[in-house]
């Protein structure tokens, strides 16, 4: 199907995906005069008294910011604010489908990381979350951070963390099929961008003790010259035996390969020099490091990709719409690690023991049990934690 | 009927009123490869490569940021962003019911004139308009000034010139009922802030000659010495005479007042003091300058009120839904003196000179004809003036 033509004829035909509508009736003068003025004034008092009252008699509670300076869309880069709208538009509708969330797109003109920060500051009062989306490395690291420091509602980079679960998610219920243990593996993950290094992280927090992140310039490893500050302070806690190489030399004997770079820069034979039953996330879009047929070939025992026309597909709509969903319903503060670690484990147990098998290790984008699933998980987490208002 | 424990109801049942849903369907995985990934990346590149496809592909042209920063919301004055959400999400949901106009609350968490101009430049790639709300003079001025210079969507501050158009429209049949002309009549306008100004401003747009704008501390005159700026650029244009006084000695022989000032401070004695056929338009909300039936007692004969519970309610409803969706339909880059004049005539136009009575100078606020004809209107004088894209 040609969905580059699909996509301008659905995307011109509707002028865009996103439509706000009233909840209420505004048919007659009662009607105005409820939800407008006068009765209207009754709620702001009760707001003006109580600012916590804003999520009794407001939109603030199930309303999400999708907020990007359109530096690092899909694979496109930095194509600006409104080229980005698209993108912004279809996340929000996705949120809505997947997760009854009301999300609103919200494509910043600066890209100066205070700029965006103060702006999204600003912003707050009448979201009850922010989702950040397609900014940049190394910006979107301090974005994210100082906004979760400043806002007392969940701010979430979706590009470092969806993946991250979703990942997670995958190699969680790929070892239950070929039998090893998380804390025994050895892994490799080419592409030490924020999108790997956030899989990094979560992987570590669930219990993996050996991975190498590879970049271009070869494996991650304390001493090495070329690496910035986040990939040094990766170097600390990954690749325990320091070893150093390009991705063909780290990929020899480790049982998982995890790919968020570049199309085909894996081969069949790098794959036959893994460990035995390797398994492959191979999710570089739209063609992965390594197509399915050639992994196979390599003797991959599990392979996952981006896309939808294989098996296993590694999607964050599995993430996203959930995270936000349990976070607002349990007015979040915050969403936390050990949040992230629910999410995962609740995408992983949508698929029992019994139904797992190599090509079916991931529910489908389509699963009607996910969001709710991990809204779920990632409510009790937040209660639990007490990170809630 | 108690407006203000129906709205509290209200309001709570469905968790404020504005809602965010999808105009395409999103039920399969063509359908995801279509609104979404892959197929969403081809809109993407032709806004990148020209930007003004981004009214083609987006929902851009049809959305319209409702700005507020909470300082001087309905008569509650400077309640914050928080509690001005209802008004804002009422707002929206007013556009969208009588304009079509999908509009979204933005409410902000800085008073700073500099910020609120940034913030709103910031914002404005993914808004085909900005519709300033409830935000305190004299910042009010200062920001839509220079928003309007510096952005190349309509910016409109409905405070002030939503009403200014629907009195100047009341005004037009008014004079008609009376059969006086508009460069004849003497008026005053009680309340010179940002309201009573814009008011008069247009009024002098439309041909009015002789207009006393008169504040708590009396008539703005020349070498006054309590005026602010905006208040002694005033005198420079009105009270040709350079009469002085308080609002009493002013009313003596008007032909026309207009309040937007405070509950009850006209007396019908002081009706009965100005010239015969008096035309009275008391918009102190909710309680008038003076009740209708006081009025009639000191001989006016035409009452205007901002209530809807009375005859000929000023309403700006009337306005900024069709003000709006003409700029939109339009491209307009801009919303100009023309293009409200324009509208002031539309809403007048649509009672016929026959239809005209003391009771009936206004449409009211759901005749569906309002919307259509201003928009209509609007569209045409910029297409006219060619301030469109």
């Amino acid at each position: 199907m040609d969905y580059n033509k699909l996509a301008l004829e659905l995307h011109e035909k509707n002028k865009g995906k996103i439509e706000v509508i009233s909840k209420v009736e505004v048919k007659c003068r009662e009607d105005l005069s409820t939800a407008y003025t006068p009765g209207v004034a009754e709620p702001c008092r009760k707001i003006r008294d109580d600012k916590s009252e804003v999520y009794r008699y407001t939109a603030k509670g199930n309303l999400v910011a999708v907020v990007t300076d359109g530096t690092a869309v899909l694979g496109l880069g930095d194509i600006g604010p409104e080229a980005a709208m698209p993108v912004m538009e279809g996340k929000s509708i996705l949120f809505k489908a997947f997760g009854g969330v009301d999300a609103f797109p919200i494509c910043l003109d600066t890209k100066d990381t205070e700029e965006i920060i103060k702006t999204v500051r600003y912003l707050a009062p009448g979201f009850g979350g922010i989702n950040l989306e397609d900014i940049s490395a190394p910006r979107c690291f301090e974005i994210e951070r100082r906004l979760k420091e400043e806002l007392d509602i969940p701010v979430f980079h979706d590009d470092q963390h969806g993946t991250a679960i979703v990942v997670s998610a995958g190699i969680i219920n790929a070892l239950k099929v070929v039998g090893k243990k998380i804390g025994e593996v050895k892994t490799v993950i080419n592409g030490a961008g924020s999108a790997g290094i956030s899989i990094c992280k979560l992987l570590l927090s669930i219990g993996m003790k050996d991975i190498i992140l590879v970049d271009k310039n070869g494996a991650l490893a304390e001493g090495e010259e070329w690496m910035n500050d986040a990939q040094k302070m990766m170097a600390q806690v990954t690749n325990p035996e320091n070893k150093r190489g390009n991705l063909k030399d780290i990929m020899e004997g480790r049982d998982v390969f995890i790919g968020v770079s570049a199309p085909g820069i894996v081969t069949s034979q790098m794959v036959a020099s893994m460990a035995e039953e390797p398994i492959v996330f191979a999710m570089a879009n739209p063609t992965p490091e390594i197509m399915p047929d050639e992994a196979k070939e390599g003797g991959a025992r599990i392979i996952a990709t981006g896309r939808s026309d294989f098996p296993n597909q590694i999607n964050n709509v599995l993430v996203f719409p959930g995270i936000f969903r349990g976070a607002l319903d349990a007015k979040a503060t915050d969403i936390t690690e050990e949040m992230k670690i629910a999410a995962a484990y609740a995408i992983a147990g949508i698929i029992k023991e019994e139904e797992l098998t190599e090509e079916y290790i991931i529910p489908g984008a389509f699963d009607e049990r996910v969001a709710k699933a991990v809204a779920e998980a990632v409510k009790q987490k937040a209660v639990e934690q007490g990170v809630v208002k």
